[in-house]
């Protein structure tokens, strides 16, 4: 059974239990997991060293490197054990936000496509250890991933070590989905080739040097599922907004009725968009993405997607339990990418996608927050929403007008913190409506938001501030006494009304 | 001697006056004019037509676009004579500037490679007449443009009409330092060849539809030239801050002796620091870079730069006498491309840039302000800063401590309006220090910033805020109703002190 797994008889005799693989990491070192919106991750290794630590008293710091967020289990144990000194580039646990929020821990909200390239530059510490969950370890010793790419390539790459968790409840037939592309150094590589979403330009596998290999690790232990909630009627509101504004683009030859290819980030409210295409007249979709949700697999099933590449496939667990045993069924229409190319600005530059990512809070002219609660708290990171908004045919972004019953709008003033500035931002939709931002200057941008995106409770008293600020003037009127005011209230009173 | 110009005859029956090219544009027309940084801008035909409605008093309003900033003149005219309905993508005249900013005319700020791949959709309005400076028109009709490319390409491709500014002020050497690249639509495009700074991959002139051609107009005025000032001693400073660390960067192996291509934004402060690498032991240097200033030409001449790829070349009036008319000196040295190339974050990113640009404020989490003085007011644009910036290996900026004789700090608690988030922002220059702030999580990014590059005016009371901000906690620590405080003061008391 085994050996259908680990084909290269060498690295049987590396099989070690995981506590013994957990003696591999030292105080002070800097680990890379893999793992990418909590599937794929390397999950034994780490708690078997939690465990261990706890157990031993023993002072143990480490940075720890992913490609997005893990599993909450990893995360929130290591969190709560005070194991983690920094961490980059995304994470989306509980325990940890509020590690991060109170100062115990320190954490880099990362471009997702960035971290590859400033390992391989130097512009980060060096990744002492790799933990890496795999399916299988193919005949000439090389590896094959499991449920997502993310930085599991560059890590293996760089790293001094690698530990292999094997992990036989991911089923074999994820082998053949990967295709692992290493576009070199900066300044010395060449055009990455990609002009299709399903087009291969790399290996079905993880090239490593089985000499680094310092240890495999056999687990049986599954992702944790997303905790993404399904569409409700506002998201179902928010998904024919935007297919109404695609019909409309297709009507005036701007778009082909198979659209563009579609990214959708991480998060309920960008997911239950993507799966109003359900209802559209569109076919033939392609998505090019980093994670491929529910959604996508309803789209497939429905026959509306005909391609998806992605870096990471993250289910609900009804969804896992049907797809993930039967991934077969999607063979000929998924590839997994590392994040550095499923994220990269050449591929969807050249692509021309249609990028929808979930805002925490837009201000009147479009600028976005996407992670920070009420501008000092972190909520899970910035993830591929950059890499995406900035070179995208179309930039999205979706939010409810509202949050906490209405005590919060969604549509501010002035944003508390900005991931994504107004040059980025071609339109906005809420369950109010849509805002077409493209080809507008911005006192025109703030009436369009304002009015169709924001809420009724809001509305006046937005529309009040804008016609303050324009009577002071500026290209981007504000009233910057009153900007943030908003929000200092909510922190005082536990509402912006 | 026109003939050695207009090298296609059929060109020359459509010479006309500048006065009677000008009656082509009709009121309610977007109007495309060649243009960047000042240099190679169409000039008497939108000056003759300036004159004729204010002689006319006729109601005209156009939408102008360009590459970048225009002449002073050709700007301030249009804007003062209330021709201009909506401006794009840039601009830094004194009167435009004032009309913004009051409301009477609208401008839409944008990345310098957007606005081609945005017209080419169709988000934009249709181009109906193209106004492009040239040098010459070849034998089969093809058209070569002078000191700078833009978006003068673009705009022949997609408008109804041309006028040609035959410019015979401009030396002829001009021609063969171009080269013109088409990529196509987004998602039916290849890979863009491009892999080295000095790589040919168009040709050296436009393509045009000759039917198009509507007006050819002979002209011998010379550009505006640039407006940067010499380096001062503070920038001096900062130059050798950078210079220091480069030399640190080299020594630990993580760059070359030449570095990496350098890119150098639009300012006397990027200008200026550019200079500074006239001391440094750096040789081979290349350039990859949207305008080339007065200090990439003494850094050929002086044996530091090999080679500088543009789209503009904006010389101060000494250098400019010098320089263009003997430009043969360079023409193995300089390619001038069309801005969405130079510009373009595919090569921006292959290449690996150092991307140098100037700052009007940073708030102390590396977040930068390039546009917007006091939130509110447009000073020129974000121009290619965010091009460069997101997809460089290294993103600098630059800006001196303080503004305004001590009473504005160019480092602030909070930025008043981001165009760089601080997932872009590798290092920040001013005269006091420099913070590099690669690897670091916001708590540290704000101590570096604070320390090394605030004026000691200000650091105090930033270290005050911050120390209050952290006591309430945060990933991001932020005391919102005092976040913009600095700023508000300054509007009422003309100081932040």
């Amino acid at each position: 059974m085994i050996e259908q797994r680990i084909r290269n008889k060498a690295f049987l005799d590396k099989i070690i239990s995981s506590e013994a693989a957990s003696l591999l990491i030292k105080d002070g070192m800097t680990v890379g997991l893999s793992g990418f919106t909590r599937s794929g991750d390397a999950k034994v290794v780490p708690l078997a060293l939690a465990d261990r630590v706890q157990k031993s008293g023993e002072k143990l710091k480490i940075n720890l490197f992913t490609g997005a967020s893990i599993g909450d289990e990893v995360d929130g144990v290591l969190a709560e054990a005070g194991l983690i000194h920094k961490r980059l580039p995304f994470q989306n646990e509980r325990k940890m936000r509020n590690k991060i929020n109170a100062g115990e821990m320190l954490f880099i909200d990362q471009h997702l496509s960035h971290t590859a390239e400033q390992l391989r530059n130097g512009f980060l510490p060096p990744v002492d250890v790799a933990i890496l969950e795999i399916v299988a370890i193919t005949e000439d010793g090389q590896i094959i991933p499991s449920t997502s790419v993310g930085n599991s390539s560059i890590f293996a790459a760089l790293a001094s070590q690698i530990i292999l968790e094997l992990n036989v409840a991911q089923p074999l037939g994820l082998e053949g989905l990967h295709d692992i592309y290493e576009p070199g150094m900066r300044g010395q590589r060449q055009p990455i080739a990609l002009t299709s979403v399903d087009q291969r330009i790399g290996t079905p596998y993880i090239k490593i040097d089985p000499d680094k290999v310092a240890a495999v690790v056999v687990t049986e232990k599954s992702d944790s599922t997303s905790a993404i909630k399904a569409p409700d009627e506002e998201t179902e509101v928010m998904a024919g907004h935007l297919i109404e504004f695609f019909e409309h683009e297709v009507k005036k030859g701007r778009l082909p009725r198979s659209l563009a290819p579609l990214q959708s980030g991480i998060g309920s409210v960008a997911n239950a968009v993507l799966h109003g295409f359900l209802k559209s007249d569109c076919t033939d979709l392609e998505v090019y993405s980093e994670v491929l949700q529910d959604a996508v697999f309803d789209l497939m099933d429905a026959g509306k997607v005909k391609f998806a590449s992605a870096c990471s496939i993250t289910l609900s667990p009804e969804r896992a339990a049907d797809v993930i045993p039967n991934i077969d069924k999607y063979r000929d229409r998924i590839l997994l990418r590392p994040q550095e190319i499923s994220n990269h600005p050449e591929i969807i530059r050249r692509l021309g996608l249609i990028c929808i990512n979930t805002a925490i809070e837009c201000d009147i002219y479009g600028n976005v927050n996407s992670t920070h609660v009420m501008g000092s708290n972190m909520m899970n990171g910035i993830g591929g929403s950059g890499d995406f908004a900035r070179n995208a045919l179309l930039g999205v972004f979706v939010t409810k007008s509202t949050a906490k019953d209405g005590k919060i709008s969604s549509i501010v003033p002035f944003a508390s913190h900005v991931d994504h500035t107004e040059h980025d931002v071609d339109l906005i939709v809420t369950e109010q409506g849509l805002a077409d931002l493209r080809g507008l200057a911005p006192r025109e941008r703030a009436k369009v938001v304002i009015n169709n995106c924001a809420h009724p409770l809001y509305k006046d008293a937005l529309l009040d501030y804008y016609n303050s600020a324009v009577k002071r003037g500026g290209h981007t009127p504000h009233l910057l006494e009153e900007a943030l005011a908003w929000h200092a209230k909510y922190l005082q009173t536990g509402s912006m009304k």
